[in-house]
């Protein structure tokens, strides 16, 4: 529970953003004061529903604000970094939407930021909020598989973005399986020491043409010696496809998918069920709500937050290297944190 | 959505109230005035986090209230009927928990007292709204399983309440089945006319002493000439057991139970899943809300609710009819409302 | 196993004797010597394949045989307690498809018969050989759900039988019920004491109007307190669907359907699996080899058999009390055994 | 059907070789003559039980022996090639065991032999005839899962062999997860062109001591453009952990694993279902039988095999191709057919 009302500044009211502020507007003691947006226009007959005092297009009213407390970063990644450093300087902790940056160094910057200035960093990898996926990690962690040897994450969208916005992604890796990336990390506790990638267009070859892929398969090699991978697909026709294997020495624990309904329907067709939940807002609501929560959480209780900046800039590296890999055709490394920071 | 403000006063605080007055919290434009109860003193602490302006002991101080327009009774059933007369006098609109009454006469009363009033009325059968059952109701009344044959509906709790509970409660059927004989009525869009019991305490022969039972198959036949049945228990370790099949001519359309997570575990021991929800608050709440949104639209909208009184009065009737099919052993057929009123 | 070659003749060469001689061929020790059957004349090519050494109409010739050991009876059922009394006085050990006979009284005097004999006697009840219900009535008899409160049982046929066969069948009760009716004694191992039946016939009129109904909800109470159901249709578009639920103090087991693969189909039109076996031979297979290997195996350490005489006199008496209460629309007592043998 | 009677000699009477031939006393028109084994002391008693007329130490009595049709290689993999190419010199069909032999040359040499005398040749790739694999294959045949994009392979044993197995097995890729390539084949319709392998020994490091591997992730890259991946495990405590899911652009095909019963326990604990079936011999029983019911079909109406020495080649040769990915830490294309031979 927050007990004492933290202020709220929301930066950036794409979908993301619009997502966060109706979820916040149901926490106790969470007073939203500003959203800013370079574009407004569109945005008022949302806005009037937020219960929020001010519109701006300029977030610099958010972080000038010094009675702003807590900041959300729902912005273009490319705007990210510059944006944390900001408001990390001005003393606002900061959740911060998936990924952080599209490079490395800057990341580290935004990082180093942070670090001086003790702010509370959240970053929004919502699937770890998932009740399915919590209960697998604490089934791995309290060791009811035994040791685990193999970890299987399947995550499928239920169709490919715009072109549009596939350009200006990052890709695949960066875009989509970062929060994979980060599951097998949250999963086994490890870090992921190497990558391999079998990638291609093969939903539609016009985004292989715009140089990413829509198809792949990943080979996780993890630092505790257990090994995973990771299929994805820009389009499931069926469904939001989210499931995910762990499988040990004494068992194997496995996430299916989320339904609409348990109803089941038999003719002489065969026994028909629902698909996987379509959409990612109404497969992971619990999940967005619950992440935010835990975010004040550890803002009014001076709590580490669960979900760290250390973790956004290891799943950001293991996308690059799967880049790498799929650049290249050969496993590749992962740069470890503990090399590159003093 | 509900348009213009609608304000209302809960009767009675304890579990339903206190799950309504929750749920209500959250919808717009839903203001709770006043919540009244008879014991008050250790309502202190959860009265404030309502947002409501007063708790009373005397719900005469809702009904006299010319500025509440809808009143929630969930105050003990012997009290409901003279609160809807009364309420129903003073122009309020009426969400009722089942049952209405232990009394076809004392019903029948308040049903008239409710029509001449003209105001809205709802009774608090909350499986209609639940998604699964939802859509068994639209797969039987679009024919997907052409004609229904056989309805069958196992309702079972996960462990029976209080013998103080039990003692006045009305029993087996007015309290717990009551929900089953609405969801026979419901989904196949029929009446049933005929029940026959096999009831026996099983779970506890003091719920045998006290002239009650915890464990029933209830047989039924539909007015549409269809067949169905009902199995209870008071006592289902393993959880809120809610299931329901209707077969028909074309096929078959199946409620299996919801659970916490999706989440299989394998070992040597076998494969294991999640029981059943345990509690009918987890596993209804959705429900819960739903019903009352429903509610309130009739109201703004000045619409049929979708749960009527006459829903209610029909449930109680087959209730009172199981149980004499229980005391005489035999079939009992069940009276129709167009034969008593005019 | 059996340890000395047991010589056997089948009377009634319809579809199940033609089974019994299929499953029988794969059995050592066991020599098919004569198979008799009114009309022969189509039986040729099949016959060839059985590798017995006679083909007769008159199945004396089997009665009569000195070296055959053991009988199987799939003839009509009003044929069954004539050959069952000459087959006992000739000494053979006799196998007898259900029912025995449409009446109390010459079921009894063939039992007597059997009994003065001393020879085996089987009822071929072959569902109690299923892996699936072996396995629930091994969880119901070891306690692993405590004191059995509720039995349900669903048993569907795919498709109705001919009105011809209607006509002749005794109708549904002891046509087809009285496997669930077996069943439900199995499963329980308590005596059914009293039926009450809610029947129609919604398949098909025409079965009305030969006096049989298609569709039945079969109440019953057990001799130990428990309760229980059994619902019948005689068409299941989706398959021949054969499911028991076994509810106890301490939890519940449920046999679901088989399939004939595990292959899971998901498209943009939903998840899809196999419709539930449609045949009974297909279902049942393992079950009516098991079943015949017991019965040798009886035969040949002289053990008592799994499935007695008293067996299919009592399904057959439950199947007359259901009768009589669909006839009279009041609960029915069936007659017990120990009323009636000295 | 077989319409001729096939005179069939068995070479190798270990645990597959035994399997085979009581497989083979159950169909019609197959007579088993001989039966060699280098060590026939301890085969008496089961030999009795064979009905053939000849045990020998000596498989050239197989060989020489002008009666015999057909022979099934059951022998360890060294000696593979050596009979192969006697058997096909003597005009014999040959059924053989997988894999073919250790080394690509010998195999080539093997496969000139059986070309040049024109015999048949099926390898012992029994899941192509699992009913669950069979269905998927025809519907990725039939597109219904439209153009295939992933396709996943889960192939797990229960328990590892002995070490001593292990020693002269071949290693995990060219004993254990051949089935999987070849399935890999099968079901694609497509070569396997490259694969990569994230290996360990995570079950008992006396496996990597050997050097060999028990658990591995391999990457597919298909010749068709679809990609792929198989997790193997030597010891899934659960069961034979046995599935498959084919991807494609309009849906998804899964194979789950087949189970002893279709019964599920319901308590305090949980639902609990049962595991995987555990021995390959009780999973793939139906496979066994219906692989060489299609040989013999083959040979009685001179048809193709259904799984040629052409599919042996390919799987060993993607076996090996795996065995150099571990080695080198990188992928390795996989030689192919059309590129060696003339």
């Amino acid at each position: 529970m927050v007990d004492k009302e933290i202020v709220v500044g929301i930066i950036g009211a794409g979908r993301i953003g619009k997502l966060h502020v109706d979820n916040l507007k149901n926490i106790s003691n969470i007073r939203i004061k500003t959203i800013s947006d370079v574009f407004t226009d569109h945005l008022g007959d949302w806005f009037n529903t937020t219960g929020a005092e001010n519109l701006t297009k300029d977030y610099q009213d958010i972080i000038s604000d010094p009675e702003i407390d807590a900041i959300f970063i729902c912005s273009p990644t490319n705007t990210h970094t510059e944006i944390i450093k900001e408001a990390a300087l001005a003393g606002k902790h900061i959740f911060c939407e998936k990924p952080i940056s599209f490079s490395d160094e800057e990341t580290l910057d935004a990082f180093e930021a942070v670090r001086k200035a003790g702010v509370k960093f959240q970053i929004g990898f919502n699937r770890r909020y998932d009740r399915n996926f919590s209960k697998v990690k604490d089934i791995v962690e309290t060791k009811q598989i035994g040791e685990l040897h193999i970890l299987k994450i399947t995550s499928r969208d239920p169709a490919p973005p715009s072109l549009d916005y596939i350009s200006s992604s990052g890709g695949l890796f960066v875009d989509m399986a970062i929060h994979d990336f980060d599951m097998a990390r949250y999963i086994s506790g490890s870090e992921v020491e190497e990558v391999f990638v079998q990638g291609a267009s093969l939903v539609n070859p016009e985004i292989g043409e715009l140089g990413d892929i829509d198809t792949a398969i990943i080979s996780l090699k993890f630092a505790n010696g257990s090994i995973g991978v990771i299929d994805n697909s820009r389009q499931a026709v069926y469904g939001y496809d989210q499931r995910l294997e762990a499988f040990g020495s004494k068992g194997s624990a496995n996430v299916k998918n989320e339904t609409e309904s348990r109803v089941e329907f038999l003719s002489e067709d065969g026994v028909k069920e629902d698909n996987p939940l379509y959409f990612f807002l109404e497969r992971y609501n619990d999940a967005y709500i619950k992440e935010v929560q835990e975010f004040f959480e550890a803002i009014s209780n001076n709590e580490e937050v669960s979900c760290s900046f250390e973790d956004g800039i290891m799943a950001q590296r293991i996308a690059m290297a799967a880049k790498e890999s799929l650049d290249s055709g050969k496993p590749v490394k992962v740069k470890m944190l503990d090399k590159i920071l003093k």
